[in-house]
């Protein structure tokens, strides 16, 4: 008997590298290229270090709050937590916690298999339909849950409405999780969030990483009915009373405040991406359509995905390769800015028109 | 079927309140009463709000670094969190997933009991000596694993280290935490880490809330041997790749690299603490001998610890009270500021002098 055979084993998550070389391209974590807004730069040089020395309010009350105010949704249905990764797992522990297995679908974030497998949750990968969309009618078993991302990852791609509704309506008795990280890159009103008030079982998972350029803050929430809300509250504060640290309260709180600022940044990388699927289709690329700040795409053949990838490295652009069955002939490539994305191309024409 | 039927549901832990008004006298959470080293409010207020965009160095590499400098540890026994909670509740996941029950105090941290429920991991409480004291030989049992505080909390006493070292020594099959989160107020050598490299199932964690006045950046370690470091490493990249945000990397390494400021921040709350140790004897307090940043006082029978606490309470002085069997008699009392404690002695002289 040795200490060792008492320890919880897992195959852990590989997160994409990152780089300290401030040269490097850096297209292979999904990060907004833009700075957060001025509001939260200012709030937190502007922050009183004295404060520091007591603990964090428990309730994130302003952040909290802000987010009930900007959704339209009542301050007990929102929950925070210290990135999505602490949201959705948050999640997993607390609503699959039946004998069935959740569902989702295979391709998709690879934390989820990571998740169930530590908290010993039962699932089982449905295969996504051979144009890489899930198939309502999949989820048409009894499960202990249901979760995916809309739009999906690393795919790009986005689920209407209605789609998610047939789910929703075809798993009334389990928790449904819709992982909305890249939502505000799908356009307007293409969030579940206007079907909340039908599905006390829903959960929609939000982010600061990829649309409010603050990643480094780690901030991420959830909203839902209050009685679910409240569940996964019991079980936070049976972790850890408080994760959200001070600093990133108030400018998660200034960020929500700056709308104008937000929008103006998603649309921007939306333009980018409009303008980045159309050049690289011309040099041969197969893209899939994204409805997210990264698009899914293809390389011609001369060159292919895993090779493109190695030879991007080494010229200081990374990218993101999963050698995955089905996403092995793809390379998923985070928008930057109109500048980072030219050189993007201008490395894609050097390997493909020569 | 219900979504509900699926909750894990636990019976959460309950912190010490956070009051928002900032005339109260807060000794109810054990945090300190001095401001962050310089340092921490230097690199706060200069930070690039810019690279917040960017997600945060998953390997925490600068403060692991500082940390392992700091302790004449390699970087590699170095596992970070997100408060002290954070590193126990994983180091619960990861190291206590056997079928015989964990061991801990009977009184200790009102958490343990909380994680073990939410991974459904066996514990038995073993009660402390009439003198509030762990019994090395109550440890002598077959177990899945073993923790304690040293100091316990909330009764601030220290055990010494052949204490430890007997604890350590009946229980070389499995995992012994050591939660030292208040030892840096039990003065030079009083650490276990001497211990650590006669013993790979040796963990130590310790925070930055307590003795670094960093409760709200939210930042804690562990210490252990290469290879129990590395199976919490795995365990934590299962459910969360990014938990300390950039700001707090940046600040807590900044409170290390500040050992002067360290030092006498607290020395100032061990000096006031005996000072008001003594005072309140005089009262007729009965106080038990503390290693801590506060003390477990035990009020005259004129008045018992639940009115007191209440009295003060309305009086805008915020003490802890605990209703478990043995806690019932006392009041944990955070050490403040000399003139915060004045305070609190000139109220107990107008309840026990008239």
């Amino acid at each position: 008997m040795n200490w060792k055979d008492n320890v919880r084993r897992v195959t852990p998550y590989v997160p994409g590298e990152q780089p300290k070389d401030k040269n490097i391209i850096k297209l292979n974590t999904n990060e907004n290229p833009y700075p957060p807004c001025p509001g939260a730069e200012k709030v937190l040089n502007g922050f009183d270090a004295d404060s520091l020395k007591k603990y964090p309010d428990p309730n994130v009350t302003m952040l909290r709050q802000a987010l009930a105010d900007y959704h339209g949704v009542s301050f007990s249905q929102v929950f925070v937590g210290v990135g999505s990764d602490d949201v959705l797992g948050t999640a997993f522990l607390t609503l699959f916690g039946g004998d069935k297995p959740v569902l989702f679908p295979d391709l998709t974030y690879s934390f989820y298999p990571v998740w169930a497998e530590l908290y010993r949750i039962p699932f089982r990968e449905i295969p996504l339909d051979e144009s890489f969309h899930i198939r309502p009618d999949d989820y048409r078993i009894p499960s202990g849950g249901v979760i995916f991302p809309n739009p999906n990852a690393p795919t790009g791609i986005y689920e209407n409405k209605e789609n998610v509704r047939k789910i929703l309506d075809q798993n009334r008795d389990v928790a449904v999780i819709v992982d909305e990280a890249y939502i505000d890159f799908a356009g307007e009103d293409a969030s579940v969030l206007s079907l909340l008030p039908e599905y006390d079982n829903l959960l929609i998972v939000r982010t600061f990483s990829k649309s409010r350029s603050l990643a480094g803050a780690r901030i991420a929430y959830a909203i839902g009915s209050e009685e679910m809300i409240d569940c996964m509250l019991a079980i936070r504060n049976s972790y850890n009373s408080y994760t959200m640290n001070s600093v990133s309260i108030a400018a998660g709180t200034a960020s929500v405040e700056d709308d104008a600022y937000f929008r103006n940044t998603v649309k921007k990388i939306c333009d980018t991406r409009e303008r980045f699927t159309r050049e690289a289709e011309k040099l041969g690329f197969t893209i899939l359509p994204s409805s997210t700040n990264f698009v899914f795409a293809m390389p011609p053949e001369k060159c292919p995905a895993a090779e493109l990838f190695r030879m991007a490295r080494e010229k200081g652009i990374y990218f993101r390769y999963f050698s995955a069955k089905r996403a092995e002939p793809y390379l998923r490539i985070t928008i930057g800015t109109d500048e980072e994305m030219d050189l993007v191309l201008a490395f894609f024409r050097e390997v493909y028109q020569n």
